[in-house]
């Protein structure tokens, strides 16, 4: 019910993270935005999903041999092939970026399967490679070290805290060349709605800004004069 | 099984988190300290009990009203009546110490209940009164704001990171004026005995270096000669 | 009008920063509390007073040799003489406490002007002579270096910001054993009055903790009994 | 008097920030070059202007709604209109970059009317778009979240800090691919024409060092040899 | 005798810090990448030689004016000429990036004497310069400052910690565009030619998942069909 | 010859950090403070004595098993017994306070060898039996990992960072309840007598303003009355 509709995932795709912040900041949530989270590769399109979560704790040294992988429940090789298409898969690596939280052939394998991003506080190793794949991937900053050295995935589609903000599962997770901003599932719909309409706005404003005009009177429209150009530069544009 | 016994409880009440760290590098384990977590309380004794564990995420203001706690079943109320007496009250609050992870009220009642001790990552508010209860208490620093600002309790005795170490239910947190060491729940028997027949050396070679003795030779003990000294000076003791 | 009265200024000495931060969150106010600043002197009692403001930028060499405290109209020395008595002086050091933002000598004016108080989000020097004094200050850390190493006193009683929190002149800063916090100054009335109430149902609480009460229906009190048991309690009190 | 002459300015953009911050190194002033605050679009060009500064303090939630923007006296769109032509606009953002010190609009809004540069030591929204803009931008990193969210802007042109550094009004920002550093006004003239006399010399140095020569006597130009190739060069070179 | 063979060269040329981090954590050794060390030049093509060290020591003012460079037994200058060709000049500059530890001319200089790279966990200035050089160069960020202003070089080629790393003269030091790892010089043909065959592992992995296959049973090759298939792929591909 | 005098280290016993970091500034010393360091038994007194160093790098797993201690000429092990008596042994950490820098019994060693005090910017384990001992201790927090799991010890009496300071085998180290300074051997002799009769007048003003004495025209003496009135103080006090 909560779950993404196909025309609000569309109308997400054509917003940035700027606009939905301030939809959210209306709305009293001042704290949506992943901090210091980037894309490895920003031409992959803008990303909007659902979130499904993987959550690691820091690793104890006996319980992470590089043979824990042989399992093949092992949480993070689950998540990778159960991250449902369409979905953003979110990891909680408690900001610690001196070990991967994923490389590059798990984010491959999510590219494959149709997911639409994956996210993590803390680091991608092959880097490199994750920023010429075409899925949208978001990181604090690389780190070639192997999961196991800091972490370990102990939960699936659990709440978790990414980057500082709270991530529940379906929450859906828009991210730009800019980054990654989480709505809550219960709001997507309408802020999808308003960061249109701000958008059309916004493109208004800018327009009017590229041939000299003062902002004041016209961003925020506190002139009548603004309103009823925007009214009919809407009209001309068919927005 | 895992489960503390009465011999091990007793023995790990007479031993420094600093010789436990070192039996446990022993083993493999580098990363068992809770770095930068400290004492309000050293005077309440040393801590030792089995981790119930509180995981928090961050706090998003719609889900978090003062009036949430009016719920019966909120985690952090819910822990705080259901930490099983004997065991620590250990919370992951992400290192995020700008709003309390507890406060005053609930760490008497979790003395008054039996809990040997109450461990955060982050903060406490009413740290001044919390600093003359007689259960051992540990944070990063004093916060007066209410949890609800920064965090939301979200889960009960699930495995958490806190301040970096990986915390199980039924590890085993032995706290004393230095800080916290997490002892997996499997090692807590022949740790506890390791650490206090360390102990015994050390208190000898203390006694020995009190004396003028050099450490060459001493600590670690590779001459014979130290090796018949402590087994006198152990003898002389009856320890 | 929204300077501090004497009955508002009595109420706010017997409550604590904790309480208050509460208070202050009912109202959306979530950040008044001053993260990661602590007292000196914790036993100089409650601090109590209206904010009085010194803004300090960095300090570029040639401008800070040691004479610039020739000049009387320096603004370091200046707010130190024209500080109100009954007024805190808080210093916007921005979060830098590499030097000092004053030392023992300016603080024993301070105290002997019958100033409330002193707060800074840097450094003093010679703490331990303040940590003696009988006038509440509190700091991040003790750094000895004079403040012209860092700072440069440039504005007085203009808005600032300390340890990442708003400061207007004549908001009303409360300090205790925890730390500080800041009321807005329209605020001060009202949040004084319902925190001397709360502060009364905590002592109730505390007191029914400890006699082995469970929190749940007792704090909050959601049960009818907890209510009559407190309206029974707080008559017998007189309070 | 200590306003920009043309021929500083015009000097000022054929030198690198390495080369003034060793001039002004040469000075006794250690602390120029705004730490950690990066181009958006290296490719605009080099930066010079006078700073017009705008201070921010951190927000209060009740006194930064989303409407405060309907007041056309607004600090932060009073200097977006009022910052003169050939000036740089210079915000202290307490290094707070969790939340955009500017985004899109405002910025074009700069580029319209001719300023010079925009530097924050907190963050840009609508980072993708300023990247584009053919005005130099420098700020931390990437925050999309509106600047209410974190700050309230206060005062237009007074001294303020920004990235630990001292910037009076009309202090010269000197921007380049590698960053900002701030000359003191009064320094402006001597420090350009010394920087462009270095710039020269390294040149020269770059020239021999790429023909294979060591920098042991050429740099600095310890032998006589050197100085007179460097003589000879600068002759045959014209410059 | 411990040094780098033209063979293990060779192959650590052909292979990523990620695949050689995990041989390192195979070996117990977690800890040898350079955290948050970050390419100026990915382009220049992967970096492998022989560490030379520098150290570097806090500046203190009055042992570090401008002419120290004329002394041509300066450490860094000294450095800069002697450092082998095909050895890595790794620098400690206690992770300070306030001013620079190298800049253009020195790192050109380098580049004609055939050194294989420059890496240091400060900064470097004249960063736009260096990213344009065929010498991969590895720092934390940009910083103009002249490293006088921060840092005193002070010894060569003696163990030295790097980013958090240690590194002895002689370790084989490795850079991609992802960063920079440190091989135990006693370990680099063994390390080599294990990273050579997991990279042709890997390899197959990646195609076959791009070709749509699971990791589970192919990643690691826990079913005997993927070791069959593997076996089959390699002889086909004479790899 | 630049080995402290009797008498100068007995006037640097009688002066506070606070003044020793102006005399120092005076001198164009800015950076001479240990930032963030902290004494653990404050009541131990005043440390002075010479710079005896001891040089740490991140610690390799291979090479710091438990059994490295065996070897007598282990550098921390040599350090604490060559030490000379009356010297300060000063480490370099690195400021990582993640593992103990050193532990009571090696401290204690210390102490009875005739050791001034011992400093680190890292860590102290066994830090509750330390703050026991009669010798001055200073490091950043307590810690209680044994020191081979983040540091090994790799360089005795070479010139060291510890804190961000520049410390030179022989300078002078002087430590109060404030902290540490790092004083240059050859300024020892002057720094020591110029804060003898800085001191006297500090004491002079301090007595006057707790008379109710304004600062102005006493600290600094700008007035003629204040000087005469300092002479006339001084000679009745015989100082």
């Amino acid at each position: 019910m909560t779950k993404l509709t196909p025309k609000t995932r569309d109308q997400l795709k054509t917003v940035s993270t700027a606009t939905l912040t301030t939809c959210l900041f209306k709305r009293g949530l001042r704290n949506q935005f992943l901090q210091d989270v980037h894309p490895l590769n920003p031409a992959a399109g803008p990303m909007v999903g659902e979130a499904y979560t993987l959550r690691y704790i820091p690793a104890r040294e006996d319980l992470n041999p590089i043979t824990v992988f042989q399992d093949r429940s092992h949480p993070q090789r689950k998540a990778v092939e159960e991250c449902p298409p369409g979905a953003v898969l979110v990891i909680d690596s408690r900001k610690d970026a001196r070990a991967a939280s994923a490389g590059g052939i798990l984010v491959t394998r999510l590219m494959k399967r149709g997911v639409a991003g994956i996210v993590t506080d803390g680091s991608f190793r092959d880097s490199p490679e994750i920023a010429g794949l075409a899925i949208p991937a978001y990181h604090h900053r690389p780190s070639a070290p192997t999961n196991l050295t800091r972490h370990q995935a102990i939960d699936i589609n659990v709440p978790i805290g990414c980057a500082d903000v709270a991530v529940f599962p379906d929450d859906v997770m828009v991210g730009d060349a800019e980054g990654v901003v989480v709505i809550p599932a219960h709001l997507a719909d309408e802020v999808a709605a308003e960061a249109v309409e701000m958008t059309v706005f916004e493109d208004f404003v800018t327009e009017r800004v590229l041939q000299g005009r003062s902002i004041l009177g016209l961003y925020p429209a506190t002139e009548e004069q603004t309103r009823a150009d925007f009214a009919a530069w809407r009209k001309a544009k068919g927005r």
